[in-house]
């Protein structure tokens, strides 16, 4: 938890908040950037603070904001379904991006499923950048869904746009998807905060790591302590890739909060032969998860084609990441035991000023 | 109007497009950029496209996408209360970041209309990066503007931030203000679609120029012809403003589009000490507006303080431009009669190509 | 100046620096980054700091860094031939980007200069992205500057490119240009600051502002005062301009520096139909000068056509300048008496935390 | 090899150049960005075409550009003293930011020989964004390289910044490295390439990656096939790492160029704490090598501390890369005999726009 003081604080504002911390048990440390003082609060425990504390907090003289995601060494247990993301496993989400009939999903479904994917994805409801491209097929879209987890038995992770479909999606859905489009659409966080299915927050195309953590407290802060943060690419200067894919920020996220990391290297890069390395990379750098676009028929896809593996590919990807996860100290079939987080990857949690 | 085919039509798709398109009258230039074939199709007249043509070309075989913000020598005229933006003129919107309370957002009216101010600019609904951010007064905040309208007979623009409030914003606002943060949050512009009020489009902080005309054209499509565009700065990588204020946007957006394009300094550079200067740059670059936020009392605002101008300053700021606008062949005072665009800005409308 | 301390500086060596610092006159604004502690020293009077002070401060304990663009109110006078930069004025320089044949050359010098422009540019020796581009006619290149000098009397602004040409094309030159691609080549800079000839040093591609104020440091601490800086765009995710122009970069720059500040909207831009709404907005932002490429067969040009202006597009441009400069209280031509800047422009120098 | 057109070329001057290439062997497939066509031309085997038939295609009429850097399935072989780069081995170089003194050196150095390093890095000359910063102990600093070498059986990696030293660093080093900040030195690279050590040639901090391969063109064509890339960060707008690790910039190298390409993690994220998890994504992502700052004593040295593993991090990291470098079928220690590169990397070279 970070507490940003306001630029005009008095000093006896600053030792209240200070005094009231200490009352419940928390150390900060202080720092400041140009403008601001910040306290980077230390949470004794990895359970996330009550809303109750953080309105008190909030409530005090001379405090600007209470920024909720705080740094811990151990990442934070999220059920999708009947699969764990987070603690040290590695998870799978595969599938179409989007819906486009029920034989195709059901299709790649099973495609994903016979080469051990964890989730499966699908859109229902699509942004689209033109009003003129292909929209989704909607509600008919969450039915077929549906149907696939019943016939594959992978819980299901799709896309709600509108606050007015929020509660229809969470009926469906096993996790809720917030594009990256809509990082920054407070509305829609606030609604989906008051369900109670896990959301998967994808980081805006221009979102600093801070800015993305910010908006998962706008659902943290609402009641819902499920939230999985997802790398998709941020704007760049490059024309050989879509977005550039800042696997910097995996451990960047984990030396500051609990939550689950996971990236999305197809919608990424924007092509297929960048998928495989750049999934394994994702799993080398720390994520928890990554989530790949799959079509048998990439050439007759309504959204995004390049950017598919297809199926033989996506069970070759699977394997070598299957054979990287021992060496990283990480489970990645669901039905292991839970075991602590990689010593190896335990260097994320070094502090960075740390000096011998 | 642009057409953009699929990646894999055949030779005949592209002759039925083209067909059909000279059949009621346009031309095509046909360009290709590493993937796609676009047609750039000559509107005629300056009148949009009606929707009924814009459906039967996106039904074509082998058409991707229409994108309809075409490309005009002369910007559209849209009328916000009896202000005219476009065509020649220059405007200034002016007000606080947020309305706090009557009496400042009184004060401060009064204070922008004795200055020249040709709108009132106000926040009720504010979208804030922190959850534990003020977030506006809501609906109480509109009452306000109302009565501020009334005292100084300046129309109003304020923010809209939830399909669920279009309707009572489009009641109080003569200019509806889509945000960045909402640029793609196509649910929201689909609805602001079906009212009636002109709407103020602000560029995402990281959208690309053709992003954000093609959001304007989620309005267009819609049924609402009425948009103008804001730019109000960029991601960047530098520290000295918050922002990075995009300018060459203002006469790009000219290149291609007849709708009107303004410029917000304010929230582009978070520093009171640039908004002269790049207020000035705006007007200088084809710019048909500017929206300036003003505080009477910066130290006590709650929101975006340090990027207010006083009142005295916005003054000044108002000679300035007053100044300089005839050397520009441009219309600052509402009273005037309506001219003919610049025929120094008109350089903007030299083909790219052109050769001697 | 600025001193940097070094991150695990004593308290006793700030106290040092402060002593040592009053004992000249001289007073400090201290502020922290996330890892540093910066302190803002405040010039008496707008000459440049001795290098013997800044060596004293510099080699005391605890001391990291010291950055000599210092702030101030008034830009500081430089003289390019017998034009002069800075302190109020509006120059224009403008040529062709590459010198390709005596003939091309001087037809374009006459242009230039009946149209009203104060100094000529021509690249002689090109750094050129492919090393299978045209790459300049070298030293013969500046023996055809010198020519079109003598029958135009414009002074010459030309780059160098190696260490081993600085001696040559300081002879030639009355303005020797470092391109933004050298910003960082130290080696260059160290050089060109031996030599007696002015310099225009144009911001690197990525430079942060401080980095390209740091550059300008090497040249004024290697004993050249004489630096004109010039924003040339920096890389952005757009794909309609070259490069992104960065016209906020005028305002901060002169808020930091003594040092004059121009801009160069040819480059920037890449595109013919911008740099006259560019270059308006460039000279009401506050910059001291544009350079513009100017071509009169652009088709046939070795380098850069698509981003000249012809001669009578040039002309024009010209016309509406001169226009322009009364309302920013600038005097733009060369025969004017000298005039204190602008109070106009004088918003620029507002302190950014400045409080009614 | 691309063969860039000049816009206004004849269909002729097309012709001309397919004939010219189909004599010698070689298949062109054409493409077209806004305003340029360009031909991609597939080498039928690995070895870099001569000089003389560039020059030849170069000198024809309507080309305006040759690009070089070849797009290849299997990586070129570079030899750095004992080390290979390329060809599936993965190696690692070390040791300190900057050669501050002997005994420094030659603790790291053996240091990080004890923990499996392949080549020791330091830096004799460094290129400082400040002029007051450390500029390296210069030609002491190499014979201090020289005496690490001989004592650890290390090759060295060093940095050259100034034309007028290159001939006393390549006696020196075994692999002479081009900064980020000269990237663009067209006179450096040149002049590197003239002499006979493998060249090290960073990317520039915004360079595209074309522009990359076009300076490495510079080298190639100038004589010098030995190049290896890196990738060391690019500008962006987060402040959480100092730059942008682009690790799609290895697999997307890898689909165009037949150069081995390596990451440095270091000077990329500017944090201890980031660069194990980095690394190893790096090694995942494709990368023939990562360059690892370590220093015993990071806070007290001269450049960069911060951003350097102490040995015993090192030597840990060192294991994970081991134990992960089979799983990714690539072979890291260099008594290894050569294997042909990893199928599962195979994935980079599956063409775009492949589709069943």
């Amino acid at each position: 938890m970070f507490v940003v003081m306001k630029p005009n604080h008095s000093a006896t504002d600053l030792k209240q908040v200070l005094k009231t911390l200490a009352a419940s048990g928390f150390e900060a440390r202080i720092s400041a950037t140009d403008d601001k003082i910040i306290l980077n609060i230390e949470a004794a425990d990895a359970k996330p603070l009550s809303g109750m504390f953080v309105q008190k907090i909030s409530a005090l003289s001379g405090v600007q904001d209470v920024v909720l995601a705080e740094r811990k060494a151990v990442e934070k247990e999220i059920q999708v379904g009947n699969v764990i993301f987070g603690a040290g496993r590695f998870a799978v989400i595969a599938g179409p991006c989007a819906v486009e009939s029920e034989a195709q999903t059901l299709r790649i479904a099973h495609a994903v499923k016979a080469a051990g994917a964890h989730v499966l994805r699908g859109g229902a409801f699509k942004p689209r950048t033109s009003p003129h491209s292909f929209q989704g097929l909607g509600p008919d879209g969450l039915k077929i869904l549906d149907l696939a987890r019943q016939e594959t038995g992978l819980p299901i992770v799709t896309e709600v746009l509108d606050v007015r479909s929020v509660e229809v999606v969470s009926q469906f859905a096993d996790l809720i998807q917030i594009g990256a489009r809509n990082m920054q659409n407070y509305t829609l966080l606030k609604e989906v905060a008051r369900q109670k299915k896990p959301v998967l927050l994808k980081r805006g195309m221009s979102a600093t790591i801070d800015e993305w953590l910010m908006a998962a407290d706008y659902i943290l802060s609402g009641g819902n302590e499920n939230v999985i943060l997802c790398e998709r690419g941020i704007r760049h200067f490059d024309k050989h890739t879509r977005f550039l894919l800042d696997l910097s920020a995996v451990p960047v996220v984990r030396s500051m909060s609990a939550l689950p990391v996971i990236v999305d290297p197809s919608h990424a890069s924007g092509r297929r032969d960048l998928i495989a390395p750049l999934a394994r990379a994702s799993l080398a750098a720390g994520a928890s998860a990554v989530m790949i676009d799959v079509h048998d028929r990439p050439h007759e896809a309504l959204c995004d084609g390049p950017q598919a593996l297809l199926p033989a590919e996506f069970a070759l990807l699977m394997e070598s990441l299957r054979a990287m996860a021992p060496a990283l100290n990480c489970v990645m079939d669901a039905e292991n035991e839970l075991r602590p987080f990689s010593a190896l990857q335990g260097f994320a949690s070094t502090p960075v000023g740390y000096q011998a």
